[in-house]
């Protein structure tokens, strides 16, 4: 092993993560070492146990451990609506906040073909070919809205339409409960256009 | 193993942790997940390796998986000068902004016997029999100022007295570099009632 002391290694190691810096990731290190052990040794398994055996939804490409994932294996969700994030952690978002009951398919990340990211990448060809068999009756658009996700939005439309599925997209616009001060310019001017009856 | 998904578990052990609330610890696991998984599997050795082989040492009490820690064992230390702190986070500290060349002693908390927490506990027997063998000059109390922190100077300086060492206490007052309007009331009166010659 390292010569290294493993108070500094640990502390090194708990810096990797977004958020954590050296004063947190120290904290921790003797926050575990000084109360909790038992807690630390279970942290220490549960991650190797799941970066060892999170795998990917047959179906949706979301991380499961499992071949279908929870949402995909349920039949209590609507198969014919689907909804594309870009990440699993919009799924998580989603079904936490909204009162949506159809499947999603996963992205793992959007267009970019800089990056060698193309629609391959991405299982646009599976989704196609999904869409091809006539089970889905509408694709639900939820990608970011930076550059890549446009582009991606974009395909995703194109593909609905050759498979002659209705593809809709999420409302973006001005976030809910806040002042419109406080709301930046290309969204209140995404708002404005995309204004509807009331 | 549990029936819950390795996933929400993996979401739930990592928020063990000061600092780390449900959101934050979505995103690091999504995060190891998707890019880092040989970086969450490093972690997961490293917690585990800390949490099995780090005890203290056998001179100051810190944490060390060594016998004795660097600073006991390093041979350009003055190891008759002594700070007491409370935790081994505090030597860090200390080590990392002050210019400090002497040795540290570990107590490990503070004087509280509510709590069962005696002398011994601390380690004081010993540090006593540390200082009537004569080699220490110099003790410095550097624990902290609850009254736990303050009970816990006064037996230091009990004990300092009766081996006839001397005894310090670092300077507490208004910390540099910050306008007096944001300093406490106690701190004040302490920086006040604390004045020197100038």
């Amino acid at each position: 092993m390292s010569e290294q002391p493993l108070l500094e290694q640990l502390i090194e190691a708990l810096q990797c993560q977004p958020g954590i810096g050296p004063r947190s990731a120290q904290r921790i290190a003797y926050q575990l070492l000084e109360r909790d052990r038992d807690r630390g040794l279970k942290l220490a398994r549960v991650i190797a146990q799941a970066m060892n055996d999170i795998g990917q939804c047959g179906s949706c490409r979301t991380f499961t451990e499992a071949e279908l994932c929870r949402i995909c294996a349920s039949h209590s969700r609507d198969g014919s609506i689907l909804c594309v994030v870009e990440s699993p952690m919009d799924v998580a978002s989603i079904d936490q906040a909204a009162d949506y009951r159809g499947k999603y398919f996963v992205l793992m990340g959007h267009l970019s073909p800089i990056d060698g990211i193309t629609p391959e990448t991405l299982g646009l060809h599976i989704l196609e070919q999904r869409l091809q068999r006539g089970e889905v009756s509408e694709l639900i658009v939820a990608t970011g809205t930076t550059m890549e996700g446009e582009a991606t939005a974009h395909y995703l439309k194109e593909i609905a339409a050759r498979a002659d599925v209705r593809a809709t997209r999420i409302a973006y616009g001005v976030p809910m409960g806040g002042e419109l001060e406080y709301v930046d310019g290309s969204t209140l001017s995404h708002a404005i256009s995309s204004r509807r009856e009331y």
